[in-house]
């Protein structure tokens, strides 16, 4: 197949998915449903015959969790691994850990919508001490990361790209077919960028669990 | 605690440990108890309390399955991967694929004790298009290895150490814990180099499953 491949994953069902829950940078693992996912995720790139050379991750459980029974189902387990924070999801601010209908029920509908899907506005921040934080992760301060109080698309834009550009993209422009496996907000933030759609449009982008989809690149990197 | 940490664990039971066939590099699974392995050996590095920050698997689902699992249960899944076929079993040559009981018959139990243990004496070589060959195997393809028909533990030797000097020891140099899960052969090969141990002892050392070695290093990288 001509082009430049590349898969995009949402990883499988996690607990707090199953429960309603805001999770953000909390680390939350797959539900038996979100493993089984991951299953169906794998034979399913199988199945398609364009398998990965390298694949790509958050530092987040449910992603890696997702990623490592992808390539064991399509007998790449051996390829190249990259994990990044600037995968991570977006961070849900004072919203992670509380569920969404009490969120909703709160803030009335609108702003529960703008808060999910707009792409330039960011939950209240995390309150400091909150057992929701990753302050004191040793994955973020090892890698000297400032762990943000919240996050709008923009924000996840601004801090996603750099990986795009400086480890995606060579693995691309080497002839490898790259693997991301990642998060709902921060896949729906790479395609705006790389379908160019505009930013009012960002709420109409919806990314299930555990569905690969498969772009095709061209030689600018812009889809086909 | 003062001095650079690596620790060293051999994959869990796999399906041909369990047949007692030589495996080599056919890429063999782990049983539910090298699993179980491999869980024990998460939980024994947690109660040490000496965390890896980097871990070096070889190209083989034994290993790398073994690492998934100790990184899934010591709360370590998003530390940086780095996979190299350097790190692969000896290839066992002809023997790949043979019962042991079988071999140990047909050549008696002093050459099948040479071959096994001996550090220069390799078995005869793999027939060019046995099924338990690799050299159609993608994942050498992709990075030009010229896959062995045999080796002996001084050819091991040989092909290991420039990721060891090239990789391990600058993440060790950096004061990262390494964590290297790998194969029998490779470990037993790695502590004679690091202990200095003489050749001609190369058989007196042997490595369980799924039982970590933890080593602390001085300054020069010598075990303490």
């Amino acid at each position: 197949m001509p082009g430049t491949h590349l898969i995009l994953l949402r990883h499988g069902e996690s607990t707090w998915n199953a429960d309603d829950r805001f999770a953000g940078w909390v680390d939350i693992p797959l539900t038996d449903g979100g493993r089984e996912e991951a299953i169906r995720a794998g034979h399913a790139i199988t199945e398609a015959a364009v398998l990965p050379d390298v694949v790509h991750t958050s530092l987040l459980r449910r992603a890696i969790s997702t990623a490592n029974t992808v390539l064991d189902t399509t007998d790449r387990h051996w390829i190249p691994v990259r994990r990044t924070w600037r995968l991570n999801e977006r961070h849900y601010g004072a919203l992670q850990g509380c569920s969404r209908g009490d969120i909703r029920d709160k803030f009335g509908a609108d702003q529960f919508k703008r808060w999910r899907r707009s792409f330039d506005e960011a939950p209240p921040p995390l309150e400091p001490g909150s057992p929701w934080g990753q302050d004191r992760e040793i994955r973020y301060q090892s890698s000297c990361v400032d762990v943000p109080k919240t996050e709008s698309l923009h924000d996840v834009t601004t801090r996603l790209l750099p990986h795009w550009t400086g480890s995606v993209v060579p693995d691309l422009r080497s002839g490898k077919t790259v693997l991301v496996v990642a998060h709902g907000n921060v896949l729906r933030t790479l395609l705006i960028h790389l379908h160019g759609i505009p930013r009012s449009e960002a709420d109409q982008i919806q990314i299930s669990t555990g569905e690969p989809l498969w772009l095709t690149l061209d030689e600018s990197l812009r889809p086909m």
